[in-house]
């Protein structure tokens, strides 16, 4: 299925009641503190990495990469980088999310000839487009902006599963050194999520509640909390 | 609407098909160029919220902060801190994603006890158990993981305004230091990113397509590209 296909999630459904909008996915997902050993079909892990594929980002650069491990002794190996989490031999299907600091400037000729093949952007001046748009993304913190465009692409992850009918548990309990020694990934490479995807065993945590719009959300000013209508 | 309601999204259904699935949503998303003057009605802006504070976050702890600006001169005050981007003030909303650097650990005693409440977590030991998840998160980076949550949750609200037939504009262009000035926020916040909330003036922007799986995607190793069944 090409990334620019109008129907990213398969055919096939996967719960009794079909694809679950998305209010009931986010009220739904919990991260799952255990994974029977079902299998998740190539089709699913395809949907979910397009998913990820058509999160938005600056410029279109699309920073992220996933490396999905599937085969037992990869997934043993990331376990061993992440404190011996028992859910990552578990789960069939573990994706690392990762950035390699200068992945996105080595696709950004690619991106923006495609950009500017589908009229999104004009296609004079291509080169100096980039270039102005590598010059900004450099203003900020690098780091910081790979972490945000890997997130946001792994949200779109976690939401598709769910809506699919399966469950995930993201992880940010690893030692990054060891992940990118025990995986084989260069040393520039900025590892930065887990997402473990498969079926839960035994039922789902309880949810532990959050706080109020009135302490994490603010109306005009920073004195004024938001006030539930 | 408490933030432990069982449903998120208002009965209010803003497009003439209603709210759409997820894929839709994720294909049919644009960064919208330019907002129309239609206001946001209070209850999708809540509902966005509520979208955002069901994120998952590490041990919970819910670090991100909403900062909704609706008032013309508070939009006025941010554009000035954003290299003078129009759709600032043309959207009726903008919201500012961010998250004071030592705001997680401050609600942290009201998280655990909550979570303790629904018995999502032992109820023993409450205090010790949360110092353990304070030291954890300590060990990473601790901007990078601000980063990270505030766009799990700008995520969640993007597609929730999207769901509901709204248009979106996320944005990363700005100064943090003179959005902390204009809007008078702490020295010690993390400003993260804005998101505009409206309706796109004119044609939405042309897709402008996405890397290829097996570009971005690796099958067990980094050597081996994802080849898409």
């Amino acid at each position: 299925m090409p990334a620019n296909s109008t129907q990213l999630f398969p055919s096939f459904r996967a719960g009794a009641n079909g694809v679950k909008p998305l209010e009931r996915a986010i009220l739904e997902r919990r991260a799952t503190p255990h994974f029977d050993g079902t299998p998740v079909p190539d089709e699913v892990i395809e949907a979910v990495l397009l998913a990820g594929a058509h999160a938005p980002s600056g410029y279109n650069f699309q920073p992220w990469r996933f490396l999905v491990l599937r085969a037992e002794d990869r997934r043993a190996a990331l376990r061993r980088a992440a404190y011996d989490e028992a859910k990552i031999t578990e789960a069939p299907v573990v994706i690392v999310g990762f950035a390699p600091s200068d992945g996105w400037k080595k696709t950004a000729d690619e991106v923006f000839a495609e950009c500017a093949r589908r009229g999104a952007i004009p296609s004079q001046n291509l080169d100096q487009q980039k270039q102005q748009a590598v010059a900004f993304v450099e203003t900020m913190s690098v780091t910081a902006w790979l972490n945000r465009h890997v997130m946001i692409a792994f949200t779109h992850m976690m939401l598709a599963a769910e809506v699919m009918g399966w469950d995930t548990a993201p992880m940010e309990g690893f030692k990054p050194a060891a992940v990118r020694s025990e995986l084989a990934l260069p040393y520039d490479v900025e590892v930065i999520a887990l997402l473990a995807i498969g079926r839960a065993k035994g039922p789902d945590r309880a949810f532990p509640g959050r706080l109020p719009l009135k302490t994490i959300a603010f109306d005009n000013t920073v004195d004024r909390p938001w006030a539930v209508a």
